[in-house]
């Protein structure tokens, strides 16, 4: 099953709005004849591509797969079905499948005279599908807000200046960050600040995310901005009653306080297919998220560094006294070159 | 020599204004047969310790010690001598002594037909002694800024509640910290907010640090004040000009921007016998010791909360531009309970 997971997370970023699969295949006698993990939507399931490797093999084997088999013919039919006919005895699923419109897998599989067992590294399984299964469970794509800070918790020094706070190494790894997910989202005192590009750099065969720039007024995207060149799609998110300055994409979003409504933004990218949301925009649409109470995951890029003055990596949020405080887990810790990456997610909440 | 690193970690906090120094002595099979450390300023040394555990064996055998065997006679005798009296063939140390007082311990070895290696695991001996060496080579003891602070950078919320940002297991490790330290720092802001008590508790056999408030005006510690009381010494700072509201041992320090001037307050503390110094005040104090270049480790205690509003670990230190941002490196990286303890070292500068 660990193997599956891996496999599994060859797909992050390319697979939305489907989630990530990954599907190991033994023989009778336990030895692996087929692998398989899901590539992208529209192509074959995890299941479909470890059994064809599989073929003959797979006959009176073990399926082993990170997801709950899918019982539904969407694009392609449904693997429960596609196990069933290669005749595996068999199958070991890590998580069940929060999809209504997909769940019952588990029941034909059974129904057929297989035997089913779930739960084998359920959490490692949901972890790596943590993006879709918030996305299933929300009704909105899963956001991981990063940062970039000094250890004391400045994004930039007080005149403003902050290249380079964190490493070359760091600000590569932003890019694996961006492969992983649908969208990458910036507000428009960034988009005035840096002119970003957000196109993914450095990474061989990654799908673009699409680029979403807040700009509320529809003043901080220009004509030459750089997020409208053909790197990747873009998308300018722009309130109800403002004129954009650009000829690119545009959604208008009704007005919240101090910006645009995110939920809104959120139902808007999740219509289009969006699952996982890389917030990459400076304090105030961080602020913005918080209070919107959707901010699911936390990458902190902390350089070791210290600056004394300069804006904060968060500012608003709505959190006036300690017992409000938004707590997290810390679920990893990496040193990348000279900084530390920390990894922080949300205890999950009933909505 | 890594069993005299570990021997010589004992003394931190009990030496001072000596170094902490570990010794193993080793028979000429190469069998250890004695073990001692440098337990407290005044008593014997770590050598003494060991070559009494070993007696007779010693003779033809060797000694590991974390620094150089010491040439002087202080409270107690030379240590190099008690080697050479002692038999000892062969003298591996770690660390130079870079005091002018206590060198040349090792030409008297060599001069006794004792072959002696310098160099062994040389880092890691100058890392548990880097408080006494700072304080040799800087004529001020060590300082190491402690702080507790959220994810983004806050110590506090807005409105000033700050119990508890960090966990309970956090707050014991912060005991351990002042163990290993000669003087515990904090300014006004911190006093008034606070009320601390500064003392070590829950660590056996802890030397209690010196607790020092930098109260300029005079008006923070009230006749009441915790730090007052006789569970460890304490040591007021105040401004030539001011008349303190309280009667602890007082020291009148020149004004300096914003505050007292630090390197006299350095000065005295080190004087005093302090090599070591931990600053637990708020980022006004943080500020006025990182201004006066008077920070050389960095102990961040980093809780996985958001909190988007209130006061910054460090504030002021005159950086404006991101080119003079302090740079440190990672030493370490823990997890402490749910928190993480981040320890970053600044590079040594010549002065």
């Amino acid at each position: 099953m660990r193997r599956a997971i891996t496999l599994a997370a060859r797909g992050l970023g390319s697979t939305s709005p489907n989630p990530v699969v990954g599907c190991v295949v033994l023989d009778t006698a336990g030895e692996t004849v087929g692998e398989g993990w899901h590539q992208r939507a529209g192509g074959p399931h995890a299941e479909v591509h470890a059994l064809r490797a599989a073929g003959e093999r797979a006959r009176g084997g073990t399926a082993l797969v990170t997801l709950e088999p899918c019982n539904h013919t969407g694009r392609t039919g449904p693997c429960a079905q596609a196990l069933v006919d290669a005749g595996v005895t068999r199958v070991v699923y890590a998580v069940g499948d929060p999809n209504p419109a997909a769940t019952g897998g588990a029941q034909t599989l059974c129904a057929a005279g297989i035997a089913v067992e779930q739960g084998l590294l359920e959490a490692e399984a949901a972890e790596v599908n943590a993006a879709w299964l918030t996305s299933v469970r929300l009704g909105r794509p899963h956001v991981t807000w990063k940062y970039a800070a000094t250890l004391d918790g400045r994004i930039a020094a007080a005149d403003g200046t902050s290249r380079w706070i964190t490493s070359a190494e760091s600000r590569a790894d932003v890019h694996r960050l961006r492969a992983e997910c649908d969208a990458v989202v910036v507000g428009s005192g960034t988009q005035r600040a840096d002119d970003p590009h957000l196109a993914v750099r450095g990474i061989e065969g990654a799908v673009q995310p699409l680029r979403v720039v807040v700009d509320t007024n529809g003043t901080a995207v220009t004509p030459d901005a750089r997020v409208l060149d053909d790197a990747a799609p873009t998308l300018i998110a722009v309130a109800e009653d403002s004129t954009p300055a650009h000829e690119g994409e545009t959604v208008r979003l009704p007005r919240a306080t101090g910006g645009l409504d995110i939920r809104t933004l959120l139902d808007v990218l999740h219509a289009r297919g969006v699952r996982s949301v890389l917030l990459e925009g400076g304090p105030t649409l961080a602020g913005a998220f918080v209070a919107a109470d959707c901010v699911d995951r936390v990458v902190g890029y902390l350089a070791p560094v210290l600056l004394g003055a300069g804006p904060a990596a968060l500012d608003g949020g709505g959190i006036t006294t300690i017992t409000d405080a938004l707590r997290l887990d810390v679920s990893e810790t990496v040193r990348i070159g000279p900084d530390l990456r920390i990894t922080a997610t949300l205890v999950a909440k009933e909505h």
